[in-house]
């Protein structure tokens, strides 16, 4: 958190003060490469986040994009020094894939200049998913319908920055008796997945199939992507789904629900896995 | 918006019905350039967004990345229907510049394969957004102390899709009565302000000296970053601003208002321009 010198406007006056605000700086992701002898470095992304659990975003993002599929595949992941400026370091993160680890930047065609037809709707946003979707034939995890209401309090309760800034989004992973079992804030929610995720990843513990994931906002497309990816089965948030959000979790047959409250929810697919 | 089925969990009792979300389709922006015999096209950027003002927002993203500098530099924009596949058709759209525009693929290196060191951090981030903006000399509008706090509700008023799916983020301009002379509304801030800004560009109305901006969300690096691009120099956030937001709006000595609600708000920087 930055302090930063506000005039806070009241019906009652206005009063100079300090007040806190989120980090935000650009993170740089870099790959390193390729057999022995022939490495190569490419830059794959630069992300808008809260800086602190960089390796673990890296990590994270690596994953969700399939580049990587265990920790085991990674031979380093560290901040890049080697750089032209001083103000730099800290914002550049290298991840060193192990020598016989392919990479195709061509399958990460995302942003990148090409005269291609690679393929931009709906369909086929999901049909990219499923070759690196984790999700399981065993579907037999449930969640109470009670354990699902008291879930928005309790991530509200691990968010250290959101309480001071009230400018960050959140993510956690719940068990079945609806306890917190690991959380992660961000001034970009996908970033804040991301760290969540990689830190499953660290620890050998993906695909997460018997907890579930509540997030702090809106549910995109994206971030059921990169919950499909890491096996997520029951996914809940606070906010509205997009359309494409949805049709993914039909897609994939997981649990997702929103508009999460104290006194209710939606459950937009999946509902067999919420006990009413 | 698209139509889903969602079963409603509610203290009484739950219950299936027909609920509204917001569309989310990925938009793939292309963009043509070169002199004539020798014309290129590049894949800039794929963006989730709701189908809709896609003219607006790949305009708006080419003017806030600096490829164009207005309307005129511009050939035509229209949906690419040169496509692999039918469902792909209206996720494409191409942006076709004049002959004589420059266009340099190394300038835009965010997301792009490279060696070389780039620059990332908060002050790399601000200088880069220097070479791009529009604010001017003389910055003397100013707006009263009421009209800000009328807004919040004044913006919500226009947001049809948000009435329904509770699901989008929405922009608009504001004049010096208070009045919303212009609005967008989409799943994603950054393409909301796009279509916003791209609309004026159209319309040869930047930089946009003398409105102020309302955002209905949180106030991210971005969001001023393009604002700046644009000539706003008075931004009003309801929800909370990051560090590097801030940081940019002293920069460039832009005003900038957080936690904007109808009893009161935050000044973060240029407090000259708000009539307390």
């Amino acid at each position: 958190m930055q302090s930063v010198e506000v005039l806070r406007i009241k019906p009652e006056g206005s009063k100079a003060e300090p007040d806190l605000v989120v980090v935000e700086e650009p993170l740089e992701i870099r790959v390193g490469h390729g057999a022995e002898g022939s490495r190569e470095q490419v830059s794959l992304s630069v992300t808008m986040r809260t800086p602190g659990d960089d390796e673990l975003l890296s990590l994270g993002f690596l994953f969700a994009e399939g580049i990587i599929n265990s920790y085991d595949e990674v031979s380093s992941v560290k901040p890049c020094h080697d750089l032209g400026k001083q103000e730099e370091i800290g914002n550049v993160m290298r991840v060193e894939l192990q020598p016989e680890v392919k990479f195709d930047i061509r399958k990460f065609t995302r942003n990148f200049p090409t005269n291609s037809s690679c393929g931009v709707c709906g369909k086929t946003s999901i049909d990219s998913v499923r070759s690196n979707a984790k999700i399981p034939l065993d579907q037999g995890v449930t969640f109470s319908f009670d354990i699902l209401k008291g879930l928005h309090g309790s991530l509200q309760s691990t968010q250290e920055v959101f309480k001071h800034t009230g400018g960050v989004h959140a993510c956690g992973l719940f068990d079945q008796q609806g306890k917190i079992i690991a959380h992660k804030e961000d001034v970009g929610r996908h970033n804040a997945l991301d760290k969540l995720i990689g830190a499953q990843l660290l620890n050998d513990e993906l695909p997460i199939y018997s907890n579930g994931l509540i997030l702090s906002g809106r549910i995109s497309f994206e971030l059921v992507q990169k919950a499909v990816r890491a096996g997520i089965l029951v996914i809940a948030g606070v906010g509205a789904p997009s359309s494409l959000a949805v049709d993914l979790a039909k897609e994939f047959k997981v649990t997702l629900v929103g508009f999460l409250k104290e006194d209710g929810y939606n459950i937009y697919t999946g509902k067999q896995r919420i006990e009413v």
